[in-house]
């Protein structure tokens, strides 16, 4: 299968051969499929690289919360009678959504996931998938963890979007037994690692009283800071954790949207990770705290809760902006993707710069992060194949009615 | 002209006769235009109470800089040569945004207004429009300006879309007698007064330093701070402050994207505006510094911002923002507008609940403020008229094309 994609407004014509960019030139005119991309801009797909795909079931059902409260009272509550189906459905949900706004790879940390890989491959999305790994320092419950985890695993062997990577949730619901398993079947198997790190407050304040160190230096010393990790939320990080996790090549997943609306309040420190190398990242959370999937506006508050920050209006411009969210995200995930470059992965997106929004176009990068959201989408293409064409993704509508219906039994269950 | 609005699943049908709701419930069965919103909602629509329509032909021109280098380097040198055709052509543009997202009205401040006026009659948008007033304390430039903006307030008396108000620029740009003449004039015509207000601490310290009062003494102090009185942006209010506008009945218009995106710093403080009675409502202020005008944007910005600064997820939650967008923004322009009642303006939108990123569906507020953006608007209805329905509006494509080609002209002339 080839694709040549003709006339954008940005670029020379693409041309896709396989799962792959093989030329970038006018050489090629002819393919298996011709999409004209006048008055658009063909670019690299979007990586999300922290989500909750199945959480989009519960898009909007518990806001305004303080963290705590809307994790007890609501979030566990439900999640505790989630089911496969749940899982299946709301990460279709949650794929429908990323195509539609211009994701091509997502990371993703849940439970059921040999049905979130079902869903996703289904789609036809790229994803790298972690089970949640949570022992809460108890040694069956770990057993039971590392058997689900290496199940996990060994079920997406051989899948082509789908890579399978490990997920221990955090500092504060890991053992170090936990996290030292972790370290060695990664090693073993050559996996990344998806957690969550310094989101909150909280997770720092009882990791001192614990163990005596901030969660940087807690994981550091357990040996698990490498580049084969992928930290999400970072909002906490001191100038010396960020030194830390650069000088261990460590990649961060920067979460405005989720963050903000949390109140976690802690600003993710973006000039230190920079300096110091942290190859930084983006990612929307899961939809029940965002409450939406979309890059595109994740972009906008990247860089405006920086400035707004720093009190600088120079920091993280549109063009860096850009590159957290596709370059960063794809390297974050060890894949080669998230370029325009002969040789990198097929995944890309057909944009429409026709749109009110991002008239009269004086500059691309900054209509992308500042001006337009994700139904500028035209064309999705990943892996060398179209997943959505002129904004119709095949099946669409069954998708919404089954999440709809799934939805509403999941919370009166 | 009658419009019937049945089925939303919101509502119950909504009967439009002439310029106003003149019934909702199910008795009137026919009407000269029937909008079946099956799997919609009917909604008030949103009033952008801070805009300067016009720097739409500046979208995107120059990004990432600090604000008085912005202005000092790239905004003053084109707006010196900006002509009546810029202000006709790049209004236009605004104006096909806002209908695009559910604006229904709209508070500007700009020059060249008749043309500005001229647009949004145009297009069918409700406007309260006002000359930007700049005397710096030169006698001979407020005769100017009080001419200019007599003329123009006579210019559109008797319009049914436009109200005039009159726009001294703020504290730093306009004379003691400057606000003298605004404030009399004001009182004599019963015009609203649009201005900025606390913008940059550079703003508070200069007046602090000229005049020893902080911005918001020295208006009262002038005498013109009242129920007439519409002030945009507020980052640096103290709690006296506050208090000062609340006992005064001033409106004051909340921009997150632009103060976070100029790097403004502070944050607006809606708790203590709220407690002090002031009426809070919404504005995007220009493309050139937001860079869009989609309220459902700024709807999330202005709850996230407060969250994320007050380390409270439970501050301006989904529904107050929600009335922030549309009550309060009526209600600050002088309009009996922004609820869905019967004898209230004709002012509605029409939206579409059947998107991915509204389903599935919990919480319609929730979805409006955090998970849809502009694009989920279907229809918009403006004084009893359909403006865009189906997401098309009249010469959408004519208006494109003319704003790119009158912006690429305007920035090389």
């Amino acid at each position: 299968m080839s694709i040549l994609i003709k006339d954008a407004e940005n670029s020379e014509d693409i041309y896709i051969e396989g799962n792959h960019i093989k030329e970038i030139g006018t050489n090629v005119t002819e393919a298996d499929k011709v999409i004209d991309a006048t008055g658009k801009a063909v670019l690299p797909g979007l990586a999300n690289t922290h989500t909750h795909g199945a959480m989009s079931l519960l898009r909007s059902y518990a806001d305004d919360m303080q963290l705590q409260e809307w994790l007890e009272e609501k979030i566990w509550p439900v999640e505790s009678k989630l089911t496969s189906e749940d899982v299946y459905l709301g990460t279709k949900l949650a794929c429908l959504e990323m195509i539609k706004s211009g994701t091509t790879v997502f990371a993703d940390m849940y439970f059921h996931m040999e049905d979130a890989a079902r869903a996703a491959e289904e789609l036809g999305l790229r994803s790298v998938m972690s089970y949640g790994f949570i022992d809460l320092n108890d040694a069956d419950k770990r057993e039971q963890e590392i058997k689900k985890t290496k199940e996990f695993v060994e079920s997406v062997e051989g899948k082509k979007l789908i890579k399978a990577s490990l997920g221990p949730h955090s500092v504060y619901t890991v053992s170090d037994e936990g996290w030292d398993w972790i370290k060695e079947y990664s090693e073993e198997k050559d996996l990344l690692v998806h957690t969550h790190l310094s989101e909150t407050r909280k997770e720092n304040e009882e990791c001192v009283e614990d163990t005596g160190k901030r969660p940087t230096s807690y994981l550091n010393d357990l040996g698990v800071l490498n580049e084969r990790l992928l930290a999400a939320h970072g909002c906490w990080l001191t100038r010396q954790e960020c030194k830390t996790l650069g000088s261990n090549g460590v990649s961060l997943s920067y979460n405005p949207c989720s963050n903000m609306k949390l109140a976690s309040g802690g600003v993710m420190p973006f000039p230190w990770l920079d300096k110091f190398g942290v190859n930084v990242c983006l990612g929307t959370d899961g939809a029940a705290s965002n409450n939406n999937l979309d890059l595109f506006e994740e972009m906008k508050f990247a860089s405006l809760l920086q400035k707004n920050n720093l009190w600088d209006a120079t920091v993280l411009p549109a063009e860096r902006v850009w590159r957290l969210a596709t370059r960063n995200g794809y390297r974050a995930l060890d894949l080669d993707g998230g370029v325009l470059e002969e040789g990198w992965l097929a995944d890309l997106i057909v944009v429409d710069l026709g749109l009110e929004s991002s008239c009269p176009g004086h500059d691309l990068y900054s209509d992308l992060v500042y001006s337009v959201n994700g139904s500028c989408v035209d064309s999705t293409i990943v892996n060398g194949k179209v997943v959505m064409e002129n904004r119709k993704v095949g099946g669409e509508e069954k998708i919404l009615k089954e999440a709809r219906e799934q939805a509403k039994d999941l919370v009166n269950r």
